[in-house]
């Protein structure tokens, strides 16, 4: 990137628009990963406005000169990745809309790209996990971090498919391993016990704020990569995993969260695994006043580009990554 | 009232909370009106945050002091008011909350009550009319006060009800009297000039805001009043009928709008009519920084309860209305 | 002023600081106006928030480069005017905080100074007013410019003093002119039709915010002018006299209120006329989200700053003035 | 709760609303905690607002799903909890509205009930104390968490009672145990050295932020609860010890203050003793542009409830808690 | 444009972006107008922020649905138009930035495309100025819409170039013609009465905002239209011109301005006079806190497309305008 | 200071107002230190704002009561402090500015006093080090807090002064000593590796955010105070070092950066150290809605204030300082 922040339309990292999938960039390039936004937020629970959120994240993405020194890459150079643009999501019909994301997210994946989602609310985690674990051809490895474990069966009474089930339903559809399902940045009051107990029954290992901030980044990510080992993984990241005080625009909040430094050594520490797909979610610009709750995803989904430029390619093989926040 | 505005847990005008219909308050007197908030934004097509219209206009009703000067009225001395809470509006399916609505309506209308929906968008104006007219046993005038004719046919293909489409499907409901249908405030790019033409062919009777500006909105309401005539009478307000200056705090805002003054005044010019439901509706708090679209919003509603307060009774009578602004 | 408004320390116009009364100013010339801030909200009824009015009225006061078309006078050149500072209000007494305004400002009369009141609430119009007509030695001319009559006997029962009474006060010491006071702006629900009555019987000519849109404002004018012939008066201005999209940044909004417009007219209208004391209040800066509110009231106090430059002097004579907005 | 947090009238955690103190509830069971709101913020010593806070609190409390993993408790199912409403506050009579306080809370504790109370500015936990240590009948262990002492004698010469002194008027009238009193979160720049010996003579233990970090919150815990035994305990919390980046809304923020994890932690920490009362304070709704501040002060207040409903019945148990933000 | 306001990457109403000067679209129709953002605020003399204007205008433009009712055509079918983006402005150096639009603005207009700048600070007009005279041969009438005369000699001593000095400069070049320059909009404070008169020696024709308002924006029209006749025109229109209610988002707001309804009716009133180069200045996004000053921005862009769609090709006619806001 | 915070015209601590350098105050002291508010933003790379800064800073500074419990001084009885206002910088020309900057700071040098700047961007730092090492006659000892190297060659072609580059310029000039010049808190996402590389090959040793996480602040002020011992010190505190949690009022936020405290206790770590001046820069108040970074730049001019308190005088001798956040 050459333009200052201030100037130009933005597209994620100024990389280049291509809505229609495509095998090759406009350079004859193999394209390696489509950034493709879902500006939808017709589930949630409490405030709206995750909608805007991809727009937001791409002004922002405007600051990320290339270099990532804690990673020891530049994703903008190391890989072809282009802009999709935003699905047209449809406000009333969550089932057509995650129908659109399926659809758009197979078609890159067919191209042979990787397909990192902005959302939006975070029902859109299902349809990208559809069409990523076709697209591997089996169920995937997830590290999911969030505030909540969104796996509740149904949010609203008859409707099996809302912001706080796509995991429920994932795994219902068998795009998860139940052996290697995290969930990351857990808190806050629930109905009772048997929320987490539910989502363990699903397979999900449950790693709360409260944990995180005890045993150390470090050890959390140690156990994660352990459970994980050469499965092909989805990395969802919902904003609200953080603190408030660091990603104040979102639209669930909950107190006592991960700081920002937790939330990139988390995606860091991820390095060398088999990344098949990834999102940032829930990000509301209407309640981002100052706009770093954008600049944060901008960051994780550019910190997940690196992972990207850095996943084994041909066979696995652990590549060199020994802690957290360490360029290798 | 008593209290000061800045005490208290607000329903509107301090009114009592009677979440269930009842002919009867507490006092053993007939419930005249019940306000129903309707926390919904599912379809909106641009900014969402109006789920969250009806609790900001609930607090900003507690400026409201009693007595208007301006239609010589106390509505809270008049009239036995209840504010019947909100309806657990259901973001993923606005069919079942159309219905909530209507069956919510329709039991407050058997109870004798007059409802009075806070939204919320406006698609909820159609189960809003649907309780009014099957009340009434025939089709509505109806004056709708907007930016925008709400005239299309489908908003997102194959999908009948939105935030755009409520009185067309109005229309195909037989709802409204296509002989007493006026849209006021409209103005703003379209697709096309057929736009206004598809609303006429429904029966529309199209007064744009650049219209009221030149014609004032005395003669405006004159023609509104005499075409009305006796029929029973639904008034249904879009805050995006006024401008942004006056009312930044809504969704899809159109520049060049009525003033607050003219939107006072138009309320206040259906005194004597026979209003038999009413809302407002396209308030979005996120949007609304210092809460003026909240408090002109409030200002409305009970501009709307005075009008309650003085419709006809027994057979219709003109009572008394010389012209906008002037008290009986 | 030469500086650019982003840079300095922001005093009123950039006039010189002087904290204590003193009959001339640094370059030996007499002191025309004291601007005297008065940081107190302690009695407001609804969002409190005026105390930090002055220093956001001073910060906004920088754009204020001199020379008035309208008035065809700078009264920053004829005019010694020195910028007062803030009085140290008591936030838990106001008999004590207004002992404090009463004080400061007879002092400064006592120089021969009149005093500019920038609020704050409105109840420090009555210490003002006290000082105001000590020094006259006789009940004063009033024009206040509200969207509430402030008349009320008494806000919170046993307590006279408080933002919603300071006129009622006022005629009970004697300080106003039943047969000079002007009530302009007025508008919105109140307790009862009594309400307009209680302020009638105490002398009030209520002109209602819907009198001047309908009469014009230069008709308005007129009849005040006509009223209050060679009377000392005093100007009152509270920001909600105006329209809440002028000036949201205010404690108690009230829709429908003057333009911004109407409101310097009627300022610039009283040209010529012997102003003894003014003041600008209940400008809110926590709820003046792009600065406006205190761009309006640095603008309507800088109007008054050029009426004091017009007034006249030694004997009255009606100096010039033939309709509002004219230059002499 | 089973609507969702964007929907219906708040009361804190949808709690029935029961204005006067009884000490049934409707369903008959006794009252075991009356939340009261005390919308007051006359005598704060810089930005006004925080009058607002009862109504802020309630609205973000819907976000509270009921069960609480880390204390173990659901308090909704375990405690009879009625939200008394706010109480009607005079803003120009401090110890008018001191009176209502005690008057109020002294009536509920006649019922059984223990009272939180919603501030509303800080010197509203003075009368809080005066209700429950009589109700108690001895002087109150009170863990006061704040970055500010509050223990000045006099903000405002010659008068008693400000935000700044309901401590030391505490001490005066013999409210507090000498033996039993924590200020915990202080720091920030006073008049002198002798601001914290002042405290340390009237007893109190004075844990500074700065040593919040460096020993850890379950030291200081250990500390606490040691020193307090089976005493009878107020815990005040006033928002702003919590560091500006978690709690923006309030009036004198105060950097490098707890995190909102520490603030929890030390709430949870405190599970087992003998709570008779206890506020959360000086959350100011104008400077909380996205609301975390009062989403922040709910999941305290809902602490505190759990707190309430761990406490030991009967004679005084230690029950089962091993460490900061462990479960039972 | 068929997607939905919320959904997509923004260029200026969707219309397809085109970096480098071009004569032919994508479809190998001639482009008929090139969008140009000038993200520069270097010169701004209060609260800078316009760098930020194009990216706002772009995004909001996604409302203009297409036809304009009042003109009575949809420019996006009528014309080919295509968003060029922003010019990479150097924040350092103002002479810089503008030779680089100068030279973008002639390279479009050597395709044939007319620009419509969207600013950024008011400087930019003078470059655009430059390539518009250049490419026509001969000065140029110019309207230009503002609450500023900008035709201060030097803002900053010894610097001929800013945001205040446009106009004297294009008239030091000879880019405007002295006969046909009209200022329209112009209020508020200045150094001295001398402000006005160099303004009219320069050959302006000033119209305040008083003016305006006491005329009536029909009769300003027809002045304007006699006395540009067929002279090519330049409208550059700042958006302060625009009262602060309607357009809070800019730096140096101005009290008492324009209404949008007047803004827009005096950009339909200028339809059939003979367009060769527009612009739109001033947007502060930091200041416009619900955004509806970049909405009025880019309603007030896209009246000028229609202007362009409307303007007289070949040689000169009068193409059937026959008064303010009415409809071919 | 005995005024409230909400009371008075704002100098930095109330410190009087000197715009003119002197050498003594108007007790007839020596001023220490003169606090130099410096508003511009002329070359920042992103959001504008931060001339705004000093106004801001100076506003929030009316909470600092004076003792420092953690340094054990209160600066404002140690020194005779001024406030010096802004300079009038030039937004166009940032030569010229800095020139002023120079020659402003040399003349305060020469009475005897150290000059504290308050941003404004970070260019300014530039001129400030040109006094600053004019008057020692030797190029300083530099610890740089920031989020940024700033030590790019040229952050927009042909320009060599831009807020990016002050101290590759300083460098040039031989103003920085390059054995000790410290850059901490560096963080983020460059151009390549070769950003830190040519960094370090100036001379900088560079301690990132990651390396302050990891290490511990006091283990990174030790090596800080090792490293300089007792040369002469500047130091240059850009707010962006600290997180935008923290911080969000800031043009170019970096995630993941240092939390207020770590912040505080470096400055306080640095007591003992000859330090000959300092500035905080980088301040943006129209992203800071809630005041916390101007708040918290106030506190770090303060503690700087403190620092300056307790360097040593005469010869150098360490003064009792054993470690960070620990009193004398």
């Amino acid at each position: 990137m050459t333009s200052q922040p201030f100037s130009g339309i933005a597209t994620f990292g100024r990389r280049p628009y291509q809505p229609s999938p495509s095998r090759l960039d406009s350079d004859g390039k193999p394209i390696d990963v489509a950034i493709l936004g879902i500006p939808f937020d017709g589930s949630v629970s409490y405030r709206s406005g995750t909608r805007l959120g991809p727009r937001a994240i791409r002004e922002q993405s405007l600051l990320l000169w290339g270099y990532n020194h804690a990673q020891g890459v530049n994703p903008f150079d190391a890989l072809s990745i282009v802009d999709a643009g935003d699905l047209d999501a449809v406000p009333v019909d969550i089932r057509q809309t995650h129908a659109l994301v399926t659809e758009a997210a197979a078609a890159w994946r067919k191209t042979g790209a990787i397909v990192l989602g902005l959302g939006g609310e975070h029902s859109i985690t299902l349809p990208l996990l559809r069409a990523a674990a076709a697209a591997e051809g089996e169920p995937l490895a997830v590290v999911h971090v969030d505030a909540h474990g969104d796996t509740w069966n149904e949010e609203y009474p008859g409707h099996p498919y809302s912001h706080g089930t796509p995991f429920v339903r994932a795994f219902d559809e068998k795009l998860i391993s139940p052996a290697a399902y995290f969930q990351i940045g857990i808190r806050g009051p629930t109905y009772g016990p048997e929320d987490y107990e539910d989502a363990r029954r699903l397979g999900a290992r449950i790693i709360t704020a409260d944990d995180v901030a005890e045993r150390g980044i470090t050890e959390v990510i140690a156990e994660v990569r352990l459970a994980i080992g050469s499965r092909p993984l989805y990395l969802s990241f919902d904003i609200d995993a953080v603190d408030p005080a660091f990603a104040p625009g979102t639209g669930t909040p909950e107190v006592a969260g991960l700081t920002s430094r937790e939330a990139l050594q988390l995606v860091r520490g991820l390095a060398g695994l088999k990344i098949v797909g990834a999102d940032v979610v829930e990000v509301s610009p209407p309640y981002d006043t100052s706009g770093i709750t954008a600049i944060l995803a901008a960051n994780l989904a550019y910190e997940m580009l690196c992972l990207i430029a850095r996943r084994p390619t041909g066979s696995f093989r652990e590549i060199g990554y020994h802690g957290a926040g360490v360029s290798r």
